[in-house]
């Protein structure tokens, strides 16, 4: 496998695959982790998930694991995308997992509407106004700022993408809880889940993870256990090490 | 202090006021207690709280250790605001605390809309379907089922009532979160903080307290540190000990 200029290969310990990295370009986070943690497994030997945001396709590759059928990466940016690319052949799952390295707006031209059991999406966090401070690295502009795509063109195109009763999974900043949910019900998704990340168990949450269906009912959500981080001595906290490193270690 | 069959004075140890309850009628329970600890101080000399659908006025009556000036309680049951008005006599509060025995529909009328710096409210948390199965005792059947009044309607009327930029605090049930954080913007009030309750650690939440601005800005929800009721060993955590028993304690 080459790598390129600053790219290493990393591995998260509780999984098998391989994943392909760059400090300067992409690298997964804890946020990628976790939503492949939350994402519920998908059993049938002809599912569907679609992962959009794919970035160097982490999310998809965690996914292998508890996914039976297809993986399909949506990612707009070539360099990420090749990265992908490369990772899927890196761990041989080129039958499995396909990279489209296509604009998520065109999705559907791709990916036949309705027929995706699960969405994953990672998406830009932070809405591209004027005033916010954009990152001088395109790569990561690109992956954090909403530039090539808003957060409810997702939402529209996970619900085009999903079957009835199909399941979205999100993670996000719990800001935008509410624009998100309404969002979710603007596009016929319904959400169901909710778990949130606290860095520490006194701190406020950073991270929000959303599970949906496609047409649901709405006055479900269920607000899982809290996620803490760390303990106070700054550890990982024992479910932490148990996501990150596996139960028997 | 006349005291009716079966009623009997309560405190909570944390707070000097004492509270007329009656299990047969109504009794504060840990919802109104978590309202109160949640809602934020008002130290203005002209402030005004309204507490909705008050009940025996425990909210009301706990709030006046944080609020300066004038807390009105608005509820619609004959018996629970009688409950609530001799509670206030008890507790000598009669110059700062009033009893609204009215309908909630009618609140403009007695209150000047914009007028309220803080509404709070402990709201009948199921909505009356004919599938609900009510409680046979009309006075709880009317305080926990959307019967004399729906959430729709509760959130209008706080939203008339207060202020620009006036707080809204609620408690509810966390499966209708996103119905509320809609409602809530249908009407003016944006969502900024949440605060989720868990019975324990590990199990999911049975209660979420939201603060709406009126007139905020969308888009900026905190979700603060999860409460959590009970231990491991089924004992009150130091946090809800604290907020039930007071600091020195």
């Amino acid at each position: 496998m080459e790598l390129y200029e600053n790219e290493r290969i990393d591995r998260l310990y509780s999984n098998e695959v391989q994943i392909i990295q760059s400090a300067e370009v992409f690298s997964f986070s804890l946020d990628a982790v976790l939503l492949a943690h939350f994402t519920s497994a998908l059993r049938k030997e002809n599912g569907k998930l679609v992962d959009l945001c794919a970035g160097n396709g982490a999310v998809g590759l965690f996914l292998t694991e508890k996914v039976t059928g297809q993986i399909i990466e949506v990612e707009v940016q070539d360099r990420l995308s090749d990265m992908a690319r490369r990772s899927i052949e890196l761990n041989n799952l080129e039958n499995r997992v396909k990279m489209l390295n296509i604009d998520l707006n065109t999705a559907t031209e791709f990916i036949k509407k309705d027929s995706v059991d699960i969405v994953t999406c990672n998406p830009p966090y932070f809405s591209d106004l004027p005033t916010s401070k954009k990152n001088d690295n395109p790569y990561l502009a690109i992956a954090r700022h909403e530039i090539s795509v808003n957060l409810e063109r997702i939402i529209e195109v996970t619900s085009d993408l999903l079957k009835m009763n199909g399941k979205a999974y999100f993670v996000h900043r719990p800001e935008r809880a509410a624009e998100i949910f309404e969002l979710m019900r603007k596009h016929r998704l319904a959400p169901k889940k909710v778990q949130l990340v606290h860095p520490k168990k006194e701190k406020e949450a950073n991270m929000i993870l959303i599970e949906a269906i496609k047409d649901g009912r709405l006055n479900g959500i269920r607000f899982m256990p809290a996620i803490v981080v760390y303990d106070r001595s700054n550890e990982y906290t024992p479910l932490l090490k148990e996501i990150l490193y596996g139960k028997n270690e």
